[in-house]
């Protein structure tokens, strides 16, 4: 999981993440920055504020919510508002990839004209995954393979060309995800708003013929096509 | 399956029917036309030929393919070139979902420029599903859940706004699959065509990821999003 | 407004419908069907249902519900699932136009994957403004003008292209919009669904300059430019 | 050229046609309504004005404008506003094409949202190219080949999704337009607005590499690939 | 308004800067170059031309033009073919943002195959728009709130998948604009061809229902949902 | 002529270059990087590959590959996986543009999710014929017109929204191709794919009215308009 600001990865991605770390997944998130200058709200109107402490406190929130959500977690502090990748920061993600071996990757959509921090990271992602996998890249560490990538939702999805071709049921870990997201107190006005969109999605997903078991669900959307022998 | 003409059934769904029926489904196809006038060629070049006897040999070669592919198949003959659906066509399509009470449906896409028969079996489909699962639709039988509905690729992919979501491994019964494709003497050109086509989608298949024992696989695109409980 | 079923402009529009007419606007709502077959859950589940119960509880509903919003309601009683609208249906909406002489229309999006009645109501919108504009069509009435088409808020936005370009904040005129969904007896279980997605492009609305005081807001996809002379 | 009013092939495409007449070729108009009641405004004006004498008007004018064009014109007299072309109009679509072997096609856009008779003659183009194509169709004509489709410019081009891949050089022959457009009194207020769309498009096409003694150009845009042994 | 080159804002959004002067607003254009090399044909004609003596003659041009319209006007000096922005070019533009506490933002296109300069304005204004939201960036400056940004019409609209959603009636300014053009004199060719383009977006905006005194417009897309209690 | 990889040109190109270099034209190409870490896979299973080694062996097969097709070649070694063209990098692309004075360009698709590097050099293409297009850029070199940029066919084009609107017949020098095809060791698992896809290609020419002497095509999708006097 590739996230540009430290809490992108709770909001928006918290239920996946929780659901295979029970399942007893190896689940790890790459936190491109901490969000410290531009998704810090609440730290930024307490006095005396400084970028160390936004960055600490943003640090702290996170870990405990990767912990509540059963994920390991790390840092790469490249900045925000604008986050910039540069060929050291690609490199340390392509070696988070090669040393993750992943199936599976998550991250932003492509185009979210609200934070182009989003594109940057999802740019980042595409890209150290295709240097992942080429067999002349670092001769001492292995290529990963064709991992699917998925992308969250975005805070405003209409505006960013979301459309949704997987509704992943959560309901067996939303109080995870709950937890997880009480840990986010930089972002507290957050917590109604994504607890209501998680209902929502979970009776779209029962419109879309999901078991009517489901009451919370995330949206997503591939890039790559699914190969598999299943219909569906 | 709602297939515009007899053949379109065989070329671009034959391995996922096959697929299917040798799990133990209950696979149909309802074949809208027998594409007696526009897909007959071959028969069209024998003297003496008129529209009852290229239907009947339309009618013959799909019942072969579709036996050998282990489905049912059914034929509303509405005529093809132009495919015109009103509601009593309409009416039987409903009435064929509700009696299959279908986990799936496979169509075409929604616009194809060369054949606008495909896009009126397409809407028909979407049409259909939505009636089906009217409350207040012929009481006497019960509506459909929310099936997927999957468009099988097109003759000519790009042109079409084709974009494949899924690519499905049929190796294990391309067999069958070869064998209905040799049923279809009034188009036997596309035999190899399509036979390309297949491994194509299959070395496509396993550089997204799949296994390596895929050698050939159709595409398909999906109209709704999947729900579920795994990313992939 | 052009609705094609009896409750689709309650859920979706109500908001900005109690907004005109407390301005003292003429608000009028034209009901291509009663949504009888397929959007009357809640009747069909009653012991010896029929047609034309459905049909006049749902124009009860209706009613009551245009009253509480203050606008003026007419039925066109075209059918549902499917929703066909020939010569003389779209005759009768256009007349429906001259006579109004209407500043704007609103209606649904152009394509809805789950509810091909939505389409319908959206093409004979725009084929029906275009017939109203005609010179030469009935010469006893006066072709309207160039009003803009606002399309609402489908059911599932991202799964229909929609991209709305406009939150209108309903805020002071929510109550009313509320009373009016407490009408629709027949799709009861909508009622919170469309009270927290009021909530949710409220805050959505803030978010992109609106003033804080809005709570509730509605979505709105544009046909046509705007004309004017400020820049928005 | 299928035109949906009859003055449509005049303004958008009358380069075109002179082009090719003046170069031999044998070019046919087929006008599929009079554009009586939607685009004769100037008519509409006149006392006593009646549909026939609107016709008769329209047609005298747009006979004018295809001579001066070098054209042969027709006339299928299906109604305009709206336009509904059925089962027989199509087959005299079909026929026309039959005889005329034609080794292009010129016609309106696929979704102009101003005036959907003209979306129905670009369907009505595409549906009767694929009749006419057919073996099985009317055993006493020919089928013809895979001729291009061009979409020539609507009246509000950014409106309709119009992306324009050719720009026809029309220098040589604007003269012979503005001829044709003169005939058109009904529409004369159109005449200064299409010299002037002439002259845009002329600049565009320098501008993209054009000779530098191009003056007017007209726009199209294809439908299928443009099949060739030419770069360009 | 962010103009990639010195002479991009006369042109395409003269109308809308002199329309906001007039009415006493604070209208500031930042010039993030002098279009010195790549659109100053006009000054490379003369002999002796030089890098800084091209930037000197298109400051002085611009400067006319800003003072015609009413507007400040500043430069960046970031170079063009190509205009790159580094972090301190952003910081200058976020630091002029933070300045102004603008309501609206006017900018490029968002892809313009003929000139990724223009696409390297639009990003950078997106960019620095999120940077100059940022609680955390500059505490010694103001955040600014969530102005709506538009792209104004590029040289080839149709290729730049520009799609108007405001017409801007700039009649009662038009005068101010065409003296404003006439400071260009590196780019005269221009001034004919944009005083067509304002009568012909003039036509467009009084079919689309605007008032019959509109002569002159300008296009306009936006890219952030309009917010307000109106329907337009 | 730009390639992002010394493979590349081969694969997707090959028939255009050798068909043009076969008419006298002067055929060029750039190639970026040598992809001797990302598409050297045969090159990285012997034993004490190294970079330089690799970037050797990929040389040498391309400029066999380059004579077998006519063409001359040149590569700029800017590194591959990831490519990254920085101000000096663009700049030798710039003067290999104006030294050659290209009527057309060729080049890789706007947006491949698979291999950034192609974007990239896509992105490079459009950016250096804009600046070798600017008057005021190296006053020692000529500027170049505005030649057409043709994108060549991505490895999966439906997953890159490629819409092939030019299908080139490669018959006549498809022994060239071939020939060129061999020469690329590094990557032989694709001589048998690239021969089936110019075989497709070529079926797809003739169903699209080409003649039926073509067996092999390659399909391209242009970036701007076709200016010409002739309609295709």
């Amino acid at each position: 999981m590739v996230s540009a600001h430290s809490g992108d990865f709770v909001w928006r991605a918290g239920g996946a993440l929780a659901l295979y770390a029970e399942r007893g997944y190896d689940v790890r998130i790459v936190c491109l920055s901490y969000g410290e200058r531009g998704e810090s709200q609440g730290l930024w109107r307490q006095e005396g504020m400084t970028l160390e402490k936004a960055k600490a406190g943003r640090r702290a929130e996170a870990e405990g919510a990767a912990e509540a959500l059963g994920a390991a977690i790390s840092f790469l502090d490249l900045g925000d508002y604008p986050l910039r990748i540069d060929d050291a920061g690609l490199d340390r993600i392509v070696g988070a990839m090669r040393s993750a071996q992943p199936e599976l990757l998550l991250t932003h959509v492509a185009n979210d004209p609200y934070n182009r921090d989003h594109d940057a990271a999802h740019e980042a992602t595409l890209l150290a995954r295709q240097v992942a996998q080429a067999a002349g890249h670092d001769r001492s560490t292995s290529p990963i393979g064709a991992p699917q990538v998925l992308q969250f939702e975005p805070h405003q999805p209409e505006q960013c060309g979301f459309a949704p071709n997987l509704l992943l049921d959560i309901t067996p870990v939303f109080d995870r995800k709950r937890k997880a997201m009480e840990c986010m107190g930089a972002q507290a006005h957050l917590v109604q708003y994504y607890t209501d969109l998680g209902l929502r999605r979970g009776v779209q997903a029962v419109r879309n013929g999901g078991a009517r078991s489901i009451v919370q669900a995330e949206a997503y959307q591939r890039v790559f096509p699914i190969v598999g022998d299943v219909l569906l």
